[in-house]
């Protein structure tokens, strides 16, 4: 049996129903994981069209019950006519399109009959015209999805995982954002993720927010005063936590098999690095949920979408790191 | 006539020696360069014994006159014994040499007597026990220099150049550092450098300070308000500038060849990227100087120092650039 990953389609009007398609039509991906994909169906096929590929996919209906083999199937919830939708354009209609198929897919996730969920690519100015609140993928989930633990963004890239204590604010306010208690959050939040991933004593560096991490307190004291307490904590508690680092060098430790994973504290700290190493193959996993949510760390493309030229590489590396950590987690 | 390059050694408790007496091995670095290295004799053949490295370098007296062509010449100050400094410990004996014999170096290009400058690392703390006004090499060279204009430190990798607007100062003020005065400044400086290095009209990209550049004013208002204008008055000016670009992409665009220098915001968002890109190659270059300053962007290394494993891709690279840019300039 392979898990069976709830795929929703993400914004019409970008490269998403090319790669939709492209990845239904590769044989890793169906050797490794069922995929139920969750759109309308002259999208897909739309998709298809520019993608070159011809589809063999059997339609189901919302609630039919799926087993772990078998081939790929389509529930087509009927709700865009692509003829309606301006490509590369962020509209209300896109948005919804999104995320109406998001929101079943995570609700089948949470119901059992999907062992994990995936998605490509959405728009946020798409996402917020539909949904005025929408402020990121976390929340929308958690909501859907009734968490009520901490949840984290990773990106992940080979086996190198990368999660942040700041993500979306102005750089201004991210140092008075690094306390102590953030920072543990997410050293325990990386901790127990990975280990839901299948690391048994995941190797986690933490970095540094100042120069030369703050040079010995010249340059800054939070290493000192937030993020050392927090890591010597994080040793206490028995986690394989080290730091901090400054960041201008720890991505090169990681990267040479040293760490994990990388906890850094603003969102470029991580992504210039993150990008640099394999823009092409990362991957973005929300962790702290019952089940794997995994996306392609790029976005929407709408500079090349219709092109048929987008590359699956992040894509099939979402859905196979969402397969490898279902089964890790026993799911299946 | 080849340049004649100044080259001071640093610290001698780290890599400096044993990193000196390897260059004077380089057959290209010779064949590029005159070297007129200064320090102390016995600090060499010690660098020269963990190196492994037969030396066959004539001592010249300071002031001696010294022609563009033959191989390279020593200058003994006869200021350290090496029994007296402890393998990598930062002491002031160690800044006081370094000091002294960038002083040297610096002295002799200004004089016109050399063409530009290099030095092996320097360590800030050595420096600082030495010399307790010692901020950083850019002060301390416009003070032996009597450089009136402004200065910056350059990151150069291969054909990439990095400059950024703020560096060695806590993260939680460099938002309030970014005005359109200071980037406008940093563009200027950064195309004039890079002239006075030999290239027509040098490409520059403008990183964002904000993720994804403020994602149009959503997480913070600096792109629009600041660092915007400056790129408009850059190319008012004529200045093939463009930006600012979310800073987890720029690297990528100018790796592909897309630009020749990279204007980042702080510290960590341009060394992250370099670093990444090519830490045994990285230069580090001082412009706004009448001559060429260069030395390898990594540091004295006191964990492998003695052991003679230190690469010298770095330090050749540093030497090689400043032999280029003088020729360039015409000085040769």
């Amino acid at each position: 049996m392979k898990p069976i990953i709830a795929l929703a389609m993400g914004d019409p009007a970008g490269i998403s129903p090319e790669l939709t398609a492209k990845l239904l039509a590769v044989d890793e991906v169906a050797a490794k994981a069922r995929l139920v994909v969750i759109g309308d169906r002259r999208v897909l096929d739309d998709g298809a069209k520019v993608a070159a590929v011809k589809l063999d996919l059997m339609n189901v209906l919302p609630g039919a019950n799926i087993a772990g083999d078998g081939p790929p199937v389509f529930i087509d919830l009927g709700h865009l006519d692509p003829a309606s939708v301006a490509r590369s354009v962020a509209t209300a209609e896109g948005g919804r399109f999104a995320l109406t198929n998001y929101r079943h897919a995570l609700t089948m996730a949470r119901n059992g009959r999907a062992d994990a969920v995936c998605f490509t690519p959405f728009n946020k100015s798409a996402m917020r015209l539909a949904h005025p609140s929408y402020d990121d993928e976390i929340g929308f989930s958690a909501e859907i999805v009734g968490l009520d633990g901490p949840a984290s963004e990773f990106n992940v890239l080979d086996r190198l995982w990368n999660a942040r204590v700041t993500s979306h604010i102005a750089l201004s306010e991210v140092a008075s954002h690094i306390t102590t208690g953030r920072v543990l959050r997410g050293i325990r939040l990386t901790d127990s993720s990975m280990r839901g991933a299948g690391f048994d004593r995941p190797r986690i560096a933490v970095a540094g927010l100042n120069p030369h991490a703050g040079d010995g307190g010249n340059f800054g004291r939070e290493e000192i005063d937030a993020i050392g307490p927090a890591v010597e904590q994080g040793r206490l508690e028995g986690i394989a936590v080290e730091g901090p680092f400054p960041s201008d060098t720890v991505f090169l430790r990681a990267k040479s098999g040293t760490f994990d994973a990388v906890l850094t504290m603003y969102h470029d700290q991580g992504q210039i690095a993150m990008k640099l190493m394999g823009f092409d193959r990362g991957v973005t996993l929300l962790g702290g949920f019952p089940f794997p949510i995994c996306t392609p760390a790029h976005g929407t493309a709408y500079e090349i979408a219709g092109k048929g030229i987008a590359g699956i590489g992040a894509a099939r590396a979402a859905v196979l790191l969402a397969a490898e950590m279902a089964r890790k987690q026993a799911r299946v």
